[in-house]
């Protein structure tokens, strides 16, 4: 039974993780941390706990961490994240982080869009955690970066036709729109419900965060640098990213054929569906599934994903790299 | 050409005020204001109104609208508002007040629900805004006391059973639930998209404030003491309330007699349809009209109401009752 | 590991057992039938179940059944339903049935509000499946009677007060709100997302089928005849209902007390939750629990339940009758 | 006065151009057709009419019309309207026509997409009604080509960066969202709430029938072939679409000299408003206006804009148009 404990529990990606292990047969949660002020019993902070989870969140206390916990998924937000990551690992728990501060491995690339690094030691021994294209990093990893939300849907569209070369290295446009569980639990005029209800817009032009790492996992994957546009949008609904790839092919390829290398190049992910239409965010919320359809358009290659961006493009896709840390199936608890 | 300045204006009430009044052939926006920090241009504020209306929202200085208006509407909160109602009439504009202060006759009821009342004097002045069931009152005041939401759709749907004694004056439940908008423009975690999408639930469980409000009018129009519990909700949508009543009837009714007495009492009515089936909200939202059902079910009077909040319950009313203060068609610029 | 067979697999509560199944350790899908044109593949029909069920959806043939299921999860609509499950008890399966066909013991009542009854032979036997109340007589029973949502909701809500005496048996009114997936897959007009978006309407007032249903188990419970009124509505939301009950206490009663007599009648049970604050819907979409919260307000007591309709409210409450009637632990699949 | 017809009442666009008439201070309402099983009272098809318009919606009737009205605006479906419109025209009253039938003046091109064409004689003298395009054109047309809703918005966002040649005229991709309504009134399993709501999903890839359409509008502005790949999504809200458009610079351009480009081009145009941050679609819903951002982002151009797809991609701009053919002021009834 792997014991979990979750720091920074009091976040959206904090309870997904919860309600995820509390229907896992091998995990059970040990230890609940979060910031005083959002301290107190589980079910105060979370509702839909109630009856389910009897604990408390406490204070983190780095002793109780150690005896309780075999992991820690780390909800906290990019910068406090590498603040405490280097603590957590010193009493020899896994940690998979689900900030952003241990996804860039280019130092000035990450200190370009976020601020300087404080904990480059980690940063190099941290795997990618997208089972479906570094899972042999993962497995013995003492520390895994969740990848962002964003990420995880574009490379999962673009990543067979990088890799074969089909697709040309820039270009490419990533245009995704996403559900406002994205935004996170903190109220702010953009995500208040009498304006965000019946509201669609872009935002970030230019210089969204998950923009660098799409291209650092793109250019991996491709072994070559990949550049790319990515635009976001938020849209109304709680839960789910679209993401629509726009790209030019090298050379002549019929729909057939990228349906042919897509279904192949994910035929043992039991995760990733390669689908045979349009696909739709509803059939992935609440599922750790990404849907993927690739086709051609007006010579471009137009590639779609959905995922939910709480589950696979954060908390299951966390359970999914634990499961991966402790040797479990890999789908456990997941399906 | 009547004048209107917005006291009050970066909130919903304020916005929806403009946008009515820039469609009102005979009343113009001549002065906006707002706390310093809320100050502006009014495009930043509402982005909607981008290209059509270029002013500013300032500080109110009391000279200044004694020089540029006719009509002050005042959207400040209750017990803001009457620190200011005072000195705005002092300048001689006409009022119309949004808050509740100005609402409860009785001293006492109003100190219950709120806080002690400190303008007791104009508070008698003030006429009750709802012009279907005390137009009279209305003519010729200098302030009048704009209805809540909630009390105008429940006092629209239990006015004429209750004047024409249909229905006994004691154990009304009223069961409403409203739009988001109603809670206002401040983000909360209540009001946060991803709680309030896909969510729906009761509050103030016997101890909202306009169920004195709303007991005050049904007592008037029947002519004896009324008592009623109020419960709201708040729904998944922008826009709009339905109330639902259900009372005990005074003796035998059938549904047709019912709907004949509503019918009656409305027919010279603009704004209130008495409707032959179960009203939704939709068909009333972004107007000033109001729909009732009146029927009989399993022996209890049951009826229908629903407005949009903003509008009948706020913003349409109190320009409403300004054509009334001005002597102008009732219905101009809300049709 | 029981064998479940789901007769009228192409609806919500057909993909909603199936998902719940899908979880369950010991249950498992080995038969999906439909009318001929819903047959195929039943991913083609749910989109959601790629790479999750690989199977065919077929037409029924009842050998198939009796060789393959222990239990038939039977989810055709009323009227339908009692044509096919006199065939599917004669194979030996057990049944749980979704209909309203098995759940009024008064045929004269079921005749009124429904159509001719033609099998009151195993009306007569089959069990009313709401564990909570009757959980004695589901175990060992051959035919469940899975209870209609909004029943559901409100039995849970008025019981303790019934049975304890502590509400008068008539006049109780009960006001619910339910998401749009209680009104089937089917498209119509009402259902139309332009319509229904932004949009809240009650329907079927005073002769919604589901009032004799909760008359009947009300009376049953409090062990005399109890009349209610009940309104509902539908809410632009998928899942949930909200019921808001209102009833005249029989003699004094303090919240504290209504609190302690809810807290004590539920606390066996896994899936009754009485909370604290009035519930919100959203705390239990997706789950099989119920939230309660009793109260007293101007004098009446008034009780909430929230439930999940395809759950609580349909598939997940079929699933713990599964469980009772196969001696499995009752919340097994459900947490 | 200018008396105004609707042929095809029954949907969307017939209530949207209802609705904004009954504001317009020199035009009315004067006749309204369906089809027969579609005629009757039109506040029984339109709830939201209820005491507003006292009319009936009756069969189509030539001299009626001839008699009637000034202008036919034409709201059937694309085929059936070409089978209607010379008869419309042959009555003299002008013609407005919201189907496809006139917009595409290369027959073969419409024929590919559409079916043969049947009107060739009227397809040559439409004018295609996009004001801030084309406004010469319609000034003096008896029939106007309404256009689509995606067109119009995309057109909008391209035509200044095309004109001047700042982008490449081939490669650009044009990604939009549009709201449910823009699938029109008719029920539909992918339209059906349950199925809509909480979802987005793309469709029509490659194959959309607006991209030929943007195409001619984007060449006829940049005077030369240009080529566009159009990607829609529909997603859960009623109304508006924002479009987001990807080109590539032809030389240095800097996101300053974009804006300034884009609001010289606009500046007299009352419905085009050039903002200065990404744009929401609920800051256009329910008015006529489009808002338009441009700017530069990892070298390419990327222009979004915003327009309520049944105002400025339908009823408004008909209505805008209307006002053009009767020399009225542009902006009548429609701020």
């Amino acid at each position: 039974m792997v014991r979990v404990a979750i720091i920074g529990a009091s976040g959206y990606t904090g309870v997904e993780s919860i309600e995820i292990i509390l229907r896992h047969p091998q995990a059970k949660i040990t230890y609940l941390t979060a910031l005083p002020d959002e301290c107190g019993p589980v079910t105060k902070t979370f509702g839909q706990l109630a009856g389910r989870l009897d604990m408390m969140i406490e204070p983190l206390d780095l002793d109780v961490l150690a005896s309780k916990a075999d992991v820690a998924l780390c909800c906290l937000p990019h910068k406090v994240s590498m603040g405490f990551v280097p603590k957590l690992l010193a009493t020899s728990v896994k940690v998979i982080d689900f900030s952003a501060d241990y996804r860039i491995k280019d130092v000035s690339v990450y200190e370009k869009y976020y601020q300087p690094h404080t904990d480059t030691k980690n940063l190099k021994n941290a795997a990618y955690g997208l089972p479906e294209l570094f899972r042999e990093q993962i497995k013995g990893a003492d520390i895994v970066a969740n990848p962002g939300c964003y990420p995880t849907g574009a490379a999962l569209a673009l990543a067979p036709a990088l890799k074969e070369d089909l697709i040309k290295p820039s270009g490419i446009i990533v245009s995704s729109v996403t559900g406002v569980s994205g935004g996170g639990k903190n109220p702010s005029p953009l995500f208040h419900f009498p304006y965000m209800n019946e509201n669609i817009y872009p935002y970030g032009v230019g210089v969204h965060r998950h923009m660098p790492e799409m291209e650092q996992v793109a250019s991996t994957v491709a072994g070559k640098p990949v550049e790319l546009l990515f635009q976001p949008h938020v849209g109304p609904f709680d839960r789910g990213i679209v993401s629509s790839t726009y790209s030019d092919p090298v050379g002549d390829v019929t729909p057939e054929q990228l349906m042919t290398l897509y279904t192949d190049f994910y035929k043992n992910e039991p995760f990733v569906q390669v689908v045979s239409k349009p696909p739709a965010v509803k059939n992935v919320a609440k599922s750790n599934y990404c849907h993927v359809f690739p086709t051609i358009a007006k010579g471009k290659v137009v590639v779609f994903s959905v995922i939910d961006n709480l589950i696979k493009g954060a908390s299951g896709q966390a359970i999914q790299n634990m499961n991966i840390l402790f040797d479990l199936p890999e789908t456990m608890g997941l399906e």
